[in-house]
């Protein structure tokens, strides 16, 4: 404590306020999510600390997404905050995350000083920790808020999940690795694929502006950490920015950007077969259950392929491994249209899209060993999931 | 079906059960535990599965510890396995317990034929897997169960966890890699040591045989496997049986064999200062947080190392990185005896001691800078934790 007070006697009070250790830590875990250890950039390995008239900021970055995280001085009629002198430092986030957590009091005061040493104090702990400037913190973009467009949280949720796993993980058409989005007449379409099979789902949203039309490239890391905080607070909706080369994604506490991806994104319409000439109804799980199991096999093998051969009411789902053995499984189908049929996939792919379906039962179409089949659960015509097939036979 | 029946003609049956999935999933975790996917055995990474007249029993093994779970007839008034032909065979680990996992029934029919392929069937999914010969399968130490000692698992359980924390994790002494286990006297002593520390705790036994002395060393690895395998079931006490160079655990379903480390246990016993210079008493709970919070700025450097300065009723610890800044907390102590002291000790030693320590309240004894320092929980003589402190002064 006296050696602290001597110090500050060279020094002068850059930063002041007292916070709630729930309130701070929740605020600090969720920026975390933006922070890259291996970032090439020192200032990003920091949480950027703000304190204004109205509360405390906190950013994290990766370059890639940003996210602010803002705690406001009261909220439900308890207080949140004091601030005792607005200013703003960079501390190092490993280290300040962990510390915020294991900090003995449920009050925390920081102070920072014209060193850019910060104070921490909690309890009859106190810590002293050397900060970056943060002058040197990149700004992040100033996005025009005029075109506003709103989507309930859960929702959004959703549609992540049902798109992102068909991204492509490979760079060498790097506009697949996002989903593309579609803003127009009410509609939200998205779409993602990674040549070898597509999830597109489409929804209808409320758009204050119902003539623009926004078409976009999400990249897929973004919308999975966005997906992850997206829980972090009780509000029901969410609101979209869109910008030529930034997306923001705000509710009342948080704002979550991301770059979006340059390049000529695929008409994929084209890929999607019109006709069908096996088209049969299974349940969603005995489905999912049966091709994990027939992948227990197949995985040893190079390529994880079942086999899928359909005659009538039966359908059997097979694979072997050299090394290892043999699977064989009859399924009942529910419906049954059209011609006999065998067909080999990616156990993967088909494990991939079905367990993205909350539905109880599938309708799957065929045309044919070699052309892609669509899969759509029952009661949502809002999603299409297309795979296409290995060549076996 | 047809396939199977028909190759069924050129063979012999070698085997033949059903099985309630739960159970045999249960047997086939708790064997899994002693299987390694590194070995260099071929066959030990398989299950041995041995169908006899009173029910089935799976044998897990890395040559260093083996398990062996049985499921019998019936249990409880419930039918576990009906035996059609008692057999034989060994089938590759990993695969079959994801298998026996996913099975959709939970009824499980398992064969083997003399070609040593296992048909499994469950519900309409059909396995046929490669097995290898079960009369290559090594055969376990045969244990004269003459003097058996009783323990009960809750305490065992606690034994481990509080002594094989402090065993070496270097091969330069692989002696010092294990716990010795002592008995005597109706008493059980387990101590561990890697020479910068030392763990030990002494209970009261219940033997067989009263007269007879035992001195073995258990390896740290065995202790760990075991210790995960004792909540398994739920009966109160573990027997234990020793013989030359193996050591076996068992309970009536289930049995855990290790082999013994041979060499040497130095003798602790003169380690331990018997004289005190400052004596503490202190919160387990609030001096294992302020090392934490010490250690997050300490564990930044190369040793982890906070100081501790006493001086009458309070306690100071603090610890600093050049890089990232300093930490200071106050403590108070419950009681305070003997003269002022400076020390320096690895915040994981004193962390990894505490946190094994149930009690509210811990007795620290010190003898000066650079010898070693003594930990008891208050209530419980029978444990004893020292550390070597670190020259920093």
């Amino acid at each position: 404590m006296q050696e602290m007070e001597e110090t500050n006697q060279n020094t002068t009070l850059a930063m002041k306020f007292t916070v709630q250790k729930d309130k701070l830590s929740d605020a600090v875990n969720r920026v975390m999510k933006a922070i890259s250890t291996r970032t090439t950039i020192p200032i990003l390995t920091g949480i950027k600390i703000t304190a204004g008239l109205d509360g405390i900021t906190l950013t994290g970055s990766n370059s890639d997404i940003s996210i602010k995280s803002f705690i406001p001085l009261e909220e439900n009629g308890s207080e949140n905050v004091e601030i005792d002198k607005a200013g703003s430092i960079v501390l190092p986030s490993r280290l300040f995350s962990e510390l915020v957590r294991k900090l003995p009091d449920e009050q925390i005061l920081i102070e920072a000083d014209s060193r850019l040493i910060a104070k921490i104090t909690s309890g009859k702990a106190e810590f002293s920790l050397n900060g970056l400037d943060p002058d040197e913190y990149p700004n992040l973009p100033v996005i025009n808020e005029k075109d506003v467009v709103s989507i309930r949280k859960d929702l959004l949720k959703d549609l992540i999940r049902q798109t992102i796993y068909a991204v492509s993980d490979s760079e060498t058409r790097p506009v697949l690795t996002g989903v593309k989005w579609t803003i127009k007449d009410g509609r939200l379409d998205c779409v993602a694929t990674d040549s070898h099979r597509l999830a597109q789902r489409s929804v209808s949203i409320e758009s204050v502006n119902e003539t623009e039309v926004f078409n976009i490239v999400i990249p897929g890391t973004s919308l999975n950490e966005l997906s992850k905080i997206l829980d972090d607070d009780d509000e029901k909706n969410i609101d979209l920015v869109i910008t030529a080369n930034q997306v923001l994604f705000k509710t009342r506490n948080m704002q979550f950007y991301s770059r979006l991806l340059d390049g000529n994104y695929p008409d994929t319409s084209r890929l999607i077969p019109s006709d069908s000439k096996t088209t049969m109804t299974l349940s969603t799980k005995d489905l999912y259950h049966s091709i994990e199991r027939a992948s227990l096999l197949a995985k040893e093998e190079r390529n994880n392929v079942v086999k899928l051969r359909a005659d009538g009411e039966q359908v059997e789902i097979s694979s072997q491994s050299a090394e290892l053995g043999r699977v064989f499984e009859t399924l009942n189908t529910e419906k049954f249209e059209g011609e006999t049929l065998h067909i080999s996939f990616s156990a993967k792919f088909m494990m991939d899209a079905l367990s993205k379906i909350d539905a109880q039962n599938v309708r799957i179409f065929f045309t044919g060993p070699m052309r892609p089949f669509i899969i759509r659960p029952i009661g949502d015509e809002g999603i299409l999931m297309l795979i296409l097939p290995i060549r076996t036979f």
